[in-house]
């Protein structure tokens, strides 16, 4: 089938938000934690999670506008740090959960039975429940203008992960650690490594690790 | 296992660049294609597309720093068109081949063998051998000042996929279309559902549909 512009400018709103919300393809699946000035713990389930950059090193996630209030934008901005935590295959109802609209006094972590937890170095809290903990600090945020929607870039500060996990070419074995991913807006999927493959040059072909 | 920037900052490269790549979780897993404006195509793998937008409908993609040649980014820039092609378990060593750094001259579709495929609409060639394929007009891109990468918004002008996988709802079922996810740099998965579970509400249990 071939869709054009026009064609899916005609869907029905949902039904166009589910469709194409599913045409990226996989999606990394992350709880980011938050703390208000007022120390208002706030959680938010997000799939735009990327790797920015090695040196330094970075990451980033995309933010629907801030036209109604996003309170996990304001928490970042008021105390500069956020922490990003996998959504394993033990927590991904109550990770979805947070999706719901709770007004900015009641913490997600209390409503959909998340445990925060702290650590010295990072100012947020972090979802003890999940494997693999990434604390960050805000960097910069780059408004997209075509619908402005945000881009949020942290510095990593802290990785907090289970031993087992880290291979000895420093690759984490995510699967390992039960990490899950999604596609669309609400479906959920475990994986199987199929494998892994050696750095790609030209005129050689890539073997299996 | 609690690591602090320090402790990254003192990883040996390759194992600091392994590390951190795994950090964001599933990648979603897309050959971006081109064509100069002499008509020489290019075809790339990139595993950081995600959505951006409903309405218009846009997605985006990150592209490392310009200080090297990059030859998608020259043809976006050229001609205003790319291709996002989902990768499947038929062709992703193909699909890893092509991070090789070829000549400019060469193109990634014969040294890797897929089949480059047009359309009346986009001026960029698909990758035949997808199953799930957007053909997009470029919008906009914001560099990253942190560490110069850009951040690539694209239009969606066209979509060509198989009937069978959209849903009544709208959702693409692209685990049935064979798309697969990346994780780090070079380890290629394939999925299973867990559950599509109902648009959350405060106070409502979400169910699986």
């Amino acid at each position: 089938m071939k869709l054009l512009k026009n064609d899916i400018s005609k869907f029905e709103k949902l039904y166009r938000v589910a469709f194409l919300n599913s045409l990226s393809g996989f999606k990394s699946a992350n709880l980011v934690g938050t703390i208000s000035k007022e120390g208002k713990t706030n959680l938010a389930i997000f799939n735009s999670v990327i790797h920015v950059g090695a040196n330094p090193p970075l990451m980033g996630f995309l933010m629907r506008p801030v036209s109604v209030e996003r309170h996990t934008y304001i928490n970042i901005k008021e105390t500069n740090f956020f922490t990003i935590n996998h959504i394993n295959k033990e927590i991904f109802n109550q990770a979805h959960q947070t999706s719901a609209r709770y007004d900015k006094e009641i913490s997600e972590f209390d409503v959909c039975g998340l445990t925060p937890e702290y650590t010295q170095t990072i100012k947020a809290p972090y979802v003890k429940e999940s494997k693999i903990k990434i604390g960050l600090k805000f960097l910069e945020d780059q408004e997209i203008k075509s619908n402005k929607t945000i881009f949020i870039v942290g510095e990593i500060l802290e990785v907090i992960l289970p031993d087992k996990v880290i291979l000895e070419d420093g690759f984490i074995d995510i699967e390992k650690a039960g990490t899950i991913t999604i596609s669309g807006l609400d479906s959920y999927h475990e994986t199987k490594r199929i494998a892994r493959l050696s750095y790609s040059k030209p005129g050689i072909e890539s073997k299996e690790l």
